[in-house]
């Protein structure tokens, strides 16, 4: 390795990566090896394996998905809608480049068809290659992948989709757009008539601003809105929140829950739903 | 400020904690000011005030408890037990410095006595002047302060207590003994017939050895042992454990649970015991 890249520091002959995404709190992992460095048209990536989380994707200097705890994360985004929906067919991922999401979608044989709209190829192509314990190095005829902008792919279509699951990064930088009211609307179009749809939406501890918004809006569009929750260790704060949207569907339904899954079971799938006081209180529902 | 305390760190004129407890990952916080700093016969002892979770209790350069997440720990550690016991009257602390949890068990009317044995009085008295977010400023008749030696103290008791909790910090230097099975061993004597006790057991994500370890030795010496988490924001990787032994009472019973909390709830209560399938799996219960 000839240059570091800017997002890697080297002290006392160690590397270490030290995310620069808050201005008050810094984390910093040790890296054993950077697998992979570039920059695609989008963002700068990176492939590190580190000493506590295994390998890692890192987008811009801030770390997306481990192989230690990607799974908590894909699992709850992906099972919770569709056990929400009772027969998922048709199902569109916008985002989730890591593609841990289309491999846990893929574990539903009634699926037929699996869209997934991510906008940076690169991320994809390095995560098939080189974080194989979180994208499954997926191979399933049913996953199409569409290197697109998924904003306007959801613009472009209708009535099309049983489950959409939004797998963005933060509201900052290219997926800015994907915590927007119009995409949403655009969201809601693309589902059928009894679709179901879901979005990460932030720390409640520290975004509680973006989790409100974002859980006013899908359910100024939808009659049905539910807030769960799940701890991604990697994430700030260790506390995560989930919005979803659904037209017809009331509740998650676990009685046939089968799946091989190391993070939710039916329990945990459940109990997701139960929201700490103090999220509830500021939440404050009208 | 002459001298900065060794664990702080002056960066571009900014004050910035960076916790040194893990050798591959380190959390760095930044800080408006040092409250307080100061040395006990037993740890460094420093209130630092940060600029992304406020108040916060470092000892020997790692954070024990903050102003905006302290009441998450604080509250599963003690309604738990308190909620599992029918009609607790004489409780135990062990630890517990901060006064955080016995703030919380004097939210119960019912409860007579407070025992509350921390070895470090330093901690206790700037807790109380100086984190009164997390300690209340604890002036319940009903709490006894006693600066010993948990273990100690634990041996010399027989029979008396209906809950013990013990809030004790890592299980590195003085709180090492309060991971040991002759200390379980003890707590056990001290409890009444019906007794109930609790302590953290670690992360399920970093200390699976020290939960496993601990949830053994508990279950060897009572005839119902449950391990429940919760998620706090300040701890490494965010999910937390606790283990309880009941020598009598097989749930929690929170028909009636009506306390001024910030986290927890009844259904938070109940379904703290849900794990996730990895905790289920590695515990490999035999």
């Amino acid at each position: 390795m000839e240059q570091l890249p800017k997002y890697i520091q080297k002290v006392n002959n160690e590397l270490w990566l030290t995310e620069d995404e808050r201005d008050n709190l810094k984390l910093s992992y040790r890296i054993k090896e950077i697998v992979y460095a570039g920059h695609s048209p989008f963002q700068h990536v990176m492939i590190l394996d580190s000493y506590d989380f295994g390998r890692m994707l890192v987008l811009d200097g801030v770390v997306q998905t481990t192989s230690l705890d990607g799974f908590i994360y894909n699992e709850i985004i992906s099972h919770m809608p569709l056990n929400f929906h009772p027969n998922p067919k048709q199902v569109l991922i916008i985002g989730g480049g890591d593609c841990g999401v289309a491999r846990e979608v893929a574990k539903y044989p009634g699926v037929e068809k699996i869209d997934m709209v991510e906008i940076d190829e690169l991320v994809v192509k390095v995560c098939k290659e080189h974080l194989q314990e979180v994208s499954g190095n997926l191979s399933d005829p049913r996953v199409h992948f569409i290197y697109a902008d998924g904003v306007k792919f959801a613009k472009e279509h209708n009535n099309e989709y049983d489950v959409i699951i939004v797998d963005s990064s933060d509201p900052i930088g290219p997926a800015k757009q994907l915590f927007e009211l119009s995409f949403y609307q655009n969201l809601y179009d693309s589902l059928k008539e009894d679709g179901v749809m879901v979005c990460q939406s932030q720390s409640p501890i520290f975004h509680f601003d973006i989790l409100k918004q974002t859980y006013k809006r899908i359910n100024s569009l939808f009659p049905i809105t539910k807030l769960y929750t799940a701890v991604v260790p990697t994430y700030p704060a260790g506390l995560w929140s989930f919005t979803l949207g659904s037209k017809k569907y009331q509740t998650v339904n676990t009685d046939n829950f089968d799946k091989d899954t190391r993070y939710i079971n039916k329990e945990i799938l459940e109990k997701a739903f139960y929201l700490p006081e103090f999220v509830k209180n500021q939440l404050n529902l009208e």
